[in-house]
C-alpha cells in the first residue's frame, strides 16, 4: 500500500479524511501541528482517534503565536452566538491551511508519499480563505516544482480535499459508513479545562447542526451552559 | 514606508536581501526559523546583523526535526569537500522554502505586508529545486489566493527573489556597497562551538570562493583545520 499524508486535528473533518484516505486504498499517515493552540485538547483528541483507526500520527511543533493575528494563537477572544459567513472571522489564523500543506509536503517527501489529504471544506467552511478550491489548485501546483522528488524523482504529488463540496451532514454521513468514532472527535475553539465543547463557537454550532441534519446522534460532551 | 517580511538566517545572501529591501524603499520585518538546526550559530548571527543593520526580528520556532530526511535537521553528517552541483546533496531540507514563505505570508498578513523577500539563488544554489524561478512564481501564485487580506482586502502578493540570477560574487559586491557587515554574518553548515566556520562544506566553499570571486577580503572566521 501506498502512503499518504492525512492532516490530523483530530476534528470531524480531518478524522474523516483519515478514513477516507485509507477507504481509497492508501496507508495513511496523520500529521498533526502542535500550532501554539491555546489548548492541547485538539492533540488529545488527535491522539485517541489515530490510535482509534491504527494510523501512525506525527505532531510537529510550531510557535505560531510568534505571528499572531489570530484567536486560535494570540490574546483576542473567540466570539460566541456570532453570525456564521459573515466575512473572515477572527479565529482564522494567517496563511495556516498554507504552513500545514508545507509541512505535509516534506513529510510526505520523506515517507515517499505523493498524496496530501487536507479536511478542507468549502461550503460549511465559515469564511477560509484558504478552504476554497482555488487554493487547493494552487498549492497542487507549488508542490510539483517545490521538492526534490518531484524535480528530480518525478514524483506527481496530488492535493486531495475529499470533502471540499461536502456538506457538514453528508460529511457525517460518510464517516459513519466508514466507522469514525465521532465521539472521540473535538471540534470546539474553546473548551473548558475537561475538554468539553462550549456549543456556542462557530465549530460547535457548524458541527451540531450536522449532525441534526444528518439525523445522526451527536455524541459531543458539551459543558453545562 | 511600507513594511516587508524578509526571510533571514544571518548568512550571507539573507543579509543581502535586508540591504537590498530597505535600498527598495521598504521598511525590512527580519523573519528567522528556529527549525532543528543542529546549532544556534545561525541564529545568533542573525540577532547580530540585523541589530547591525537595525531591523526587528522575529524568531518563529518549528521542530522539522520531527520529519527528518536533512543532514541539517536529522543524524546524517554533512559532507565534506564534495563535489558541488552534482545532484540534490543530502543537506536539503524537505520542503524547506515552501515552509519558511508561507510563515513569511502569515507574518505578513499579521504586518499588512504584501513583499515577501528570499534571498534564493538559482546560479550558486547547491543544487535545491526550491530555489529556482518556478518555484518562487508558484508560490506567488498561491500566496495570492491564500489569504483573507488578498481575497477580501484586494492585496496583492510579491514574492521577491533579488539574488536569483546573481553568482555570489555580485551579491557580494553588491552588499559591499549597501554596507552588509558580512564579518557577522554565519554561512557554515557544520561549525565548531565557538561558531568558526569549517570551511569545507558546500556553503563554506561557495562563500569563500565568492569573496574571491569578487576581489573582496573574505572576513569569515575559520577553525583550524
Amino acid at each position: 500500500m501506498r502512503a499518504a499524508v492525512v492532516l490530523f486535528s483530530g476534528g470531524l473533518d480531518s478524522s474523516t479524511c483519515l478514513a477516507i484516505a485509507r477507504e481509497d486504498g492508501f496507508a495513511p499517515h496523520a500529521l498533526a501541528v502542535r500550532y501554539g493552540q491555546r489548548h492541547e485538547h485538539e492533540l488529545r483528541a488527535a491522539e485517541r482517534v489515530a490510535a482509534a483507526l491504527s494510523a501512525p500520527l506525527k505532531i510537529v511543533s510550531l510557535d505560531l503565536r510568534a505571528i499572531g493575528g489570530s484567536a486560535l494563537t494570540a490574546d483576542i477572544d473567540v466570539p460566541k452566538d456570532a453570525p456564521i459567513g459573515s466575512g473572515i472571522p477572527v479565529t482564522y489564523v494567517p496563511a495556516r491551511n498554507t504552513v500545514l500543506l508545507a509541512l505535509a509536503l516534506g513529510y510526505a517527501e520523506t515517507l515517499q508519499a505523493q498524496d496530501l489529504y487536507i479536511g478542507v471544506n468549502a461550503i460549511d467552511y465559515s469564511g477560509y480563505p484558504d478552504c476554497r478550491p482555488a487554493f487547493i489548485e494552487a498549492f497542487e501546483n507549488l508542490a510539483n516544482v517545490a521538492t526534490a522528488a518531484a524535480v528530480e524523482g518525478g514524483a506527481r504529488y496530488r492535493i486531495r480535499a475529499p470533502l471540499l463540496t461536502s456538506s457538514k451532514a453528508q460529511i457525517i454521513q460518510r464517516g459513519v459508513r466508514l466507522g469514525v468514532p465521532y465521539g472521540l472527535t473535538h471540534s470546539c475553539y474553546d473548551p473548558d479545562a475537561a475538554g468539553r465543547a462550549c456549543g456556542r463557537c462557530d465549530s460547535c454550532r457548524l458541527r451540531a447542526q450536522g449532525f441534526r441534519d444528518a439525523g445522526v446522534s451527536d455524541p459531543t460532551v458539551y459543558f453545562p451552559r
